[in-house]
């Protein structure tokens, strides 16, 4: 992978990009890490992001692990480049259960023109050890600025 | 297909369980249409939805579009039964740009243990042609009750 | 979709780049239908293509369905331009018995640097009606020459 | 996950089963390594198993990983239970150039009705270190004895 030194400003560009995703906003997502490659996210599980069952809907789910996969993948992108999902799948492994739910990114191979990436999204309740409720597997696309 | 005559109360049962759908709820969603094998969603675009770029985020598209996925295989399923997600595929095809939203569901394979169920997601914008914004492909499990 | 006349020739480059697939012709597998986004192939079930269950195995269905996908796209691809696949979704939705496979596959979304294709392969018996065995969903991408 | 002592004679189920698939024997692959939730297979790279640039076809590739991940979820199925393949990802990071290509398969989730399943394929070169051509997600699941 390029050094992270080419990108001093990586972490401004994501956090400036993430403060203008207005439905993460909406839900009070955070960002908790910047590193070359990797990005994760988190979002406290409101009652109000629950489906017909009492658990998160599988739509925060998915925002939160295509999100931080992206922002994984822009880490390694050229300055002026955004990213945008091209596709992604998604295995919904159990119940969102718990406060809190954290996305960690990750890059399984960077390209010129596509990168795949790769995002796990776990439930954390306080004193439990955390639980994967999701895998994610997807190509993000690097667009150059128009 | 099962003969929808199973279910007189299909209908009925999906308008309850939508309504307990808070996320969706919270985002206008609406029930466009119920029918034995399909079923589609509409939920207007509005600013607080959108991503960084501008368009509606991929979050609403996929909870939109995996809903109505997944409500079109309750059609056929147990009238005790629930649906849940076991895996769900989305391309994004198109930047979702308009003022409505609208997915359509549809199953491609009805099984006892899986449904495989496709769905289609459209912005709509006065005056112009549906634009289709997402094409999906998974799977949806039968839940009995507990 | 552009048009097929930029391609007078486009029957040709397929088969000849299918004549140089060399997994693919051990299998026997035939050209059935090349029209522009739409490309149709098929092959005879022989006894050495079975899995442990006495059905075709998913790596003929594999290779049957994403070939078909790919020459869809180069239909509609520049004239110098080569096909690969980029991912490739496969759902297997019943056994694959019958004496013969037919893989047809289409164009979802024709872009510059990606097409999402789709193809549905089908397991022939005579006197029966086709029956569908899988469903693909992928991403094939457009390699100018070197 | 459960006890490997529930299935003492895994490894030999596992060589039975692998000695009836037909296809993949054809290619003369072999059983590399069963450990509870993990199988590695692996495959010379023979000149008849390429496609029309030189490089193994995408359709041994998925033979290869879809059966290491098949078996990985066998090591921990009841011991009359088989295993189906339900919907496979594939993607296809680097050309599969090499001398052997060695598929090793894991297990994501481990369900009553379904696993959710991982491969990671890898073309090998006398002298070179390993080099990563597809990475897999998909689901399996058992099958009762009839």
């Amino acid at each position: 992978m390029r050094s992270p030194h080419e990108h001093p400003n990586i972490a401004t560009k994501i956090a400036a990009s993430f403060a203008r995703q207005r439905l993460l906003q909406g839900f009070g997502a955070v960002l908790e890490k910047i590193e070359p490659g990797h990005v994760s996210l988190s979002v406290d599980i409101r009652p109000e992001f629950c489906q017909q069952h009492g658990f998160a809907h599988a739509g925060l789910t998915f925002a939160l692990g295509d999100s931080a996969a992206g922002y994984s993948a822009l880490t390694l992108m050229g300055e002026q480049q955004e990213v945008v999902t091209s596709e992604m799948k998604i295995h919904l492994l159990a119940p969102a259960l718990g406060e809190t739910m954290r996305a960690d990114g990750h890059i399984i191979r960077q390209g010129r023109r596509q990168f795949v990436v790769g995002a796990k999204v776990w439930a954390l309740k306080d004193g439990d050890p955390p639980r994967q409720i999701a895998e994610m597997l997807g190509t993000m696309v690097p667009v150059d600025p128009s």
